[in-house]
C-alpha cells in the first residue's frame, strides 16, 4: 500500500476541482490499495518544493464543495516546464516521492501538464523508482490529441466555456439587435490559442441563425483586410454584426509576450486580436453609421463556476474516478479520457491513451466543421457541442450574496528532505 | 383617456425590461385613465419614424418574461441627439404624438436620456401640446444626478452590474491566487466612463480585504505611473495582483472615439486603458516573475441577465410602476427615483425629481468613500451597495440550455403621417 500525490497544472477550468475530487473519492474507496492522498501545492512546484497538502483529512463537507468550486485555488496550480532528462529537477522528484511513500501520481492538466506527466513517468522508471503516473485531462481549449475524436472526445472544461459562450453569445446578440445605429460591430475575443472550439462554441448561442453571427478560426487562416471585407458584407446586408474572434487569428501583429512554455501568452499581448480587428474596422469609413466596440472575456470565460455546465462537472468527475481505475488496470503511462458512446442521444464513456500520444499534442477544429465561408460552423460542430453544455444552469451553492467555494484547511506534511530550489525558477 | 408611448435610449441593462413592464403594468391597471400602451421603437428614433410597437395587446406571458430579459432587444435602443429649440424634430415629435393621440411619454434611460425627455417636455409646453412626459433612470454606471444620494441613491442596472463584478472578482481573485509565478497581474477593465461606481463594486468580491485587489478609480488622478508603483508594491508584497481600472481612468492614452452625444465611446478605443496599463506593466520589469495580462468585459457587465440581482429586477420594476404615479400625481417634468429608507436593514423608497436636474448631470464616486492611498473604497461604500446586489442567484427562466428571452410580436401601429429623415440620422 502506498500513498497518493495528485497535482494539477496550466490554467485553471470551472470543473478543475471535481477532478480532483473524483480521484480522491475513488481512492478512499480503496483503503486497501491506497494510503493517505497528498495535493502538491501549485502543480509541480509543490512536489519539487515538498509542499503537500494533506487532502484525505479535510472536512467532508469542504471536500463536497470541490465539484462547484472554480480555479486552482484549492491546490495552486503553475506552468512550470520540467526540462532535458539531464535536469536534477526528476532526481528531485523522486527523493520527495521516496520520502512520502508515495507510489501514485495523478496529474490534471492539457498538453503539457501531460507532458510533464510523461516526463515524470519516464524518469521514475530510469531510476527503478515503483510509479504508476496518470493523466486527467483537463483545458477549456478542448485542444489535446487525438484528432480523429474516438478515444478522446472532449476535454473537461470546454463544455462549461461553452456554456458560457452559449449564454454570453445570447446575450450580445440581444445587446447587438437593440442598437441600431452607434455600436453596430460588437467583437469578442474568444481563448483556444490556435484552436477554434472555444471561438466555435458562439454559435451555440443562435443555433438557428437568426442573428448576423460572424466567427473567424485561427484555422481559416483569413487576413485581417478578408476578416474586414466579410464584417462590411454583412453591415450592408444587416446593419450590425457581432464578430467573435479567436486569440490566435493571426492579425499580422507581433507584440507578443511568452509563457514558461514558451507559448505565446495571449492576455499579455501588447495588442490584442480584438484591439487588431476594432482599430482596422474603425479607421476605414464603415459601410452603415456608428463604430465597432470590442471586449475580452479573458480568464473570465476559464474561471466563472456561474457558468459551470452539468454535464462537465459530472464528467470531469467521473475522469478524475476513471484515471484511478486507469492506473490500478493498466499502470503507468496513461491519460484517462472521456469518448462519445455510439446512439442517437449523448452519452459519456471513459477510456484511456498512453501519456505519450498526448504529451504536448495539439487539436484544431477540424476543417470539416468549418462552412466553406470561413465564418461559421457546420451543424455537425453543433450536434458534437451541444451535449456538453447541459440545460438547467448548475446549482452553485451561495453564502451572502457569494459563491461558497471550498475551504480546505492548509494541512500540510512535514518536511523529510533538505530544502531545493528547482531550476526552473 | 389619452394612450401612453414608453421607450428607452443609451446602453441597456440586465433590467431595462422590468422597468418597461412596470410602466406596462401599472397603465393598465388604471383603464379609465389611459389607452393603448405604445412603445416607441428603438427609441426616440422610432417615434421620430413613426414606428411605435403596441405593447398592450402582446401575451401576458411574454410581458411577464420582460422582466428577466436583458438589454433593449425587446423594444430597442438609440443614441440619438436631439439638437437645439430650431430642430425640425421637435416638430415631427409633436405630429406623431397629435396623430396617435399620445398624452403620456415615459421615456428610460440615464443623463443623455433624461436631456431627451427634457427637451421633449418642454417643446410639449412651447407647442401647447397637452403632454405628460416623465423619466425613469437606467444605468449601470449610477452616475445621474443628485450628488447628495438623498433624491436619487441609485440607479435601476447598478445593483446587477455591480452583482456582476462581485461574483468576477471573487473568481478572478480565486484564480489569481492559484497560479504563482507565471500570470501574476490579472487587469480588468471596469465601465462606468469617468465615475469610480461599478470599479468600487469589485470590492464587494472581497468584502474582507483578503486578497490582493487594487481599484483605479476615473476620480482618483493617479498616473499610470503611479499606478505601477502601487502594484508592485503590492507585488514585492504578496507576489500577485488583481486590477480593476475604470475605463475613463487617464492613462495618457488619447486614440478615441465619440458617440452621438459626443461623449467618448470607451469600448471603441484605439487603446483601451486596460492595454495601456498591461502595456506599461509588462514593459518595466516587474518584480516578480510573471506578466500582467488584461481582460475587458466591457459589453458583457450591462446586458448579461445571469447576474441579475433581484433586487434590482423588483426595484427596476417599482420605479416603473412609480413612474405613472409621478405622471398622475405631479404632471410633466420629472423622474422618478430610488431612495433608501432610513434604518439599519436596507429598504427602498420612491420619490422624483425635475428632469431638469437631472438631464445631462453627473455624478461621481464621492472622495469620502475612496481610501486615502487612492486603490480601495472604504467599509461605507461596502454598506451603499451590498444591499444592492441580493443574496441569491435570481431564477432566469431557460429553454434549450439558452435563457428564454420574452419575444414580442413586431405588431406596429398604422402609419398616419408623412414619412421623415431625422436631422441626426
Amino acid at each position: 500500500m502506498n500513498n497518493v500525490l495528485v497535482a494539477q497544472s496550466g490554467g485553471p477550468s470551472p470543473v478543475i476541482n471535481a477532478s480532483l475530487l473524483g480521484v480522491l473519492d475513488m481512492c478512499r474507496s480503496y483503503p486497501d490499495r491506497f494510503g493517505t492522498v497528498y495535493a502538491g501545492y501549485r502543480g509541480i512546484e509543490g512536489v519539487l518544493k515538498e509542499e503537500l497538502m494533506i487532502l484525505s483529512d479535510q472536512p467532508e463537507e469542504e471536500l463536497a464543495l470541490l465539484k462547484t468550486t472554480p480555479s486552482a485555488g484549492a491546490i495552486g496550480t503553475c506552468r512550470y516546464k520540467l526540462h532535458d532528462e539531464g535536469s536534477p529537477d526528476y532526481a528531485r522528484i523522486i527523493e520527495v516521492f521516496k520520502a512520502h511513500d508515495i507510489g501514485y501520481f495523478f496529474y490534471i492538466g492539457g498538453n503539457d501538464s501531460m507532458d510533464t506527466a510523461n516526463k515524470v513517468s519516464k524518469a521514475a522508471e530510469r531510476e527503478g523508482y515503483p510509479l504508476i503516473c496518470t493523466g486527467i485531462p483537463k483545458t477549456i481549449d478542448n485542444d489535446v490529441g487525438d484528432p480523429t475524436f474516438q478515444l478522446l472526445d472532449h476535454t473537461p472544461g470546454y463544455g462549461s466555456c461553452a456554456r458560457y459562450w452559449a449564454l454570453l453569445m445570447q446575450n450580445a446578440l440581444e445587446e447587438n439587435r437593440a442598437i441600431s445605429t452607434s455600436e453596430c460591430v460588437s467583437v469578442y475575443q474568444a481563448m483556444g490559442r490556435k484552436a477554434g472550439f472555444i471561438t466555435a462554441a458562439a454559435r451555440l448561442g443562435d443555433p438557428e441563425r437568426k442573428h448576423p453571427l460572424l466567427m473567424f478560426f485561427a484555422e481559416s487562416n483569413l487576413t485581417l483586410e478578408e476578416l474586414s471585407y466579410k464584417v462590411n458584407d454583412m453591415l450592408v446586408r444587416e446593419g450590425r454584426c457581432v464578430v467573435v474572434v479567436n486569440e490566435g487569428f493571426d492579425t499580422g501583429a507581433s507584440d507578443f509576450r511568452h509563457d514558461g512554455f514558451g507559448h505565446v501568452e495571449y492576455g499579455a499581448s501588447g495588442i490584442t486580436a480584438m484591439q487588431a480587428v476594432v482599430n482596422y474596422l474603425n479607421r476605414q469609413k464603415l459601410p452603415v453609421r456608428g463604430q465597432a466596440t470590442g471586449q475580452i472575456p479573458g480568464v473570465i470565460q476559464r474561471s466563472t463556476a456561474i457558468f459551470a455546465s452539468q454535464v462537465d462537472i459530472d464528467e470531469a468527475y467521473a475522469v478524475g474516478r476513471h484515471a484511478v481505475t486507469v492506473a490500478l488496470t493498466h499502470g503507468t503511462g496513461y491519460m484517462a479520457t472521456i469518448i462519445r458512446l455510439p446512439g442517437e442521444t449523448y452519452q459519456a464513456g471513459y477510456s484511456h491513451v498512453p501519456l505519450a500520444d498526448v504529451a504536448g499534442s495539439e487539436r484544431f477544429l477540424p476543417q470539416s466543421w468549418i462552412t466553406p465561408d470561413q465564418t461559421d460552423v457546420t451543424d455537425d460542430f453543433i450536434r458534437y457541442a451541444r451535449p456538453l453544455i447541459g440545460d438547467e444552469m448548475a446549482q452553485i451553492p451561495m453564502e451572502n450574496g457569494l459563491q461558497r467555494f471550498a475551504r480546505l484547511f492548509p494541512l500540510f506534511v512535514e518536511k523529510k528532505t533538505k530544502p531545493y530550489i528547482p531550476a526552473g525558477l
